[in-house]
């Protein structure tokens, strides 16, 4: 059996991440999602390791100083992290584990690991997701240009992901991902053929 | 409209790259295969531009010194090679040129540019392309051991292209094939993402 591999997506809040990644699952039984670890408090609707996994600061801290995460970033107060174990584990089973982080933890991953498969998720065009953001109407007008400089921000760094995949159409986009998970499984470093030993 | 990329394909007799090529060829019409220019007589059933260029030795020649061939390699005392020109034109209409070539050549071209995407075709085991090529009984024995010796040589090179696509079944090669190329056009550095110049 082939080991797994790590995905890493990105892209701006409003590009649609969580539709094309559900299309993608939809089509192949070989991936499946980290779920992240983090200090915030949860929510009522959420549940512990699905949603995220749950802890305070003192066992966030312990598992920096144990190099147990993958990468993990300081977001309004709080930690968030990938435990490497559940993403090893399945790895060894041949699962692909999918990590939708931001920009900044995949930048502190590609530092650390070079071994996995990027793929920033970018809009039409930057217009687009303006359009998109803005438009949604439920959000002050501070909060969404605030949005909008980081989504600006993030859009420079995808030229750092080893591919980009532009959602303007959900299925096609999906199908992009697709592709590229096959393709990266047919590298001829993974490729191994048995020659025979005997003089011919 | 993005550039066409070069494709380059090799494996060893018998492994059926033919049958594998047709099949992409037939669900994509971004695809053109490369003519070879050689020096071999040309055979009664055969097309000058559609299964070579035919040419004389000094015309050949006149193309190594103008450094107007991809790569080139002698067979038999008889040349072949890929010229430069009818490859370019097709990548500049967006074509991708899918160049069918002998692992000695796409070595000395992968020497030459960096920028091609190379696939090797395997055989799902080395017993099984014995069996194949032993197997046709049209060959002398001889000539089947030859064959296998640089069938052999061949395989041990296939970590050397990008990709490998083993051909255990033919839907399947090709669709593995297909999903390299979309893959290859995922790839960040052909993405642009045009961010609008104003302060925000």
């Amino acid at each position: 059996m082939k080991r797994g591999k790590i995905i890493v997506l990105s892209g701006p809040s409003g590009v649609g991440k969580g539709t094309v990644l559900r299309e993608v699952m939809r089509n192949r039984s070989d991936l499946q999602f980290s779920v992240s670890a983090t200090t915030r408090p949860i929510r009522p609707n959420e549940v512990n390791g699905e949603n995220y996994w749950f802890m305070d600061k003192a066992q966030f801290e312990q598992l920096i100083s144990d190099d147990a995460l993958l990468e993990y970033v300081t977001y309004a107060d709080n930690y968030y992290g990938t435990p490497i174990k559940p993403v090893e584990e399945a790895m060894d089973n041949g699962i692909h584990v999918v990590l939708e982080i931001e920009v900044q933890g995949a930048m502190k991953l590609f530092e650390r690991r070079d071994d996995v498969i990027s793929i920033f998720i970018a809009p039409p065009s930057f217009e687009e997701l303006k359009r998109r953001l803005l438009g949604r109407g439920d959000t002050a007008q501070q909060i969404a240009e605030k949005r909008l400089r980081i989504a600006r921000w993030e859009c420079e760094a995808a030229k750092k992901y080893k591919y980009v995949v532009v959602n303007d159409d959900v299925q096609r986009a999906a199908s992009e991902i697709d592709a590229i998970l096959t393709a990266e499984s047919c590298r001829s470093e993974y490729y191994e053929m048995i020659l025979p030993e005997e003089e011919m």
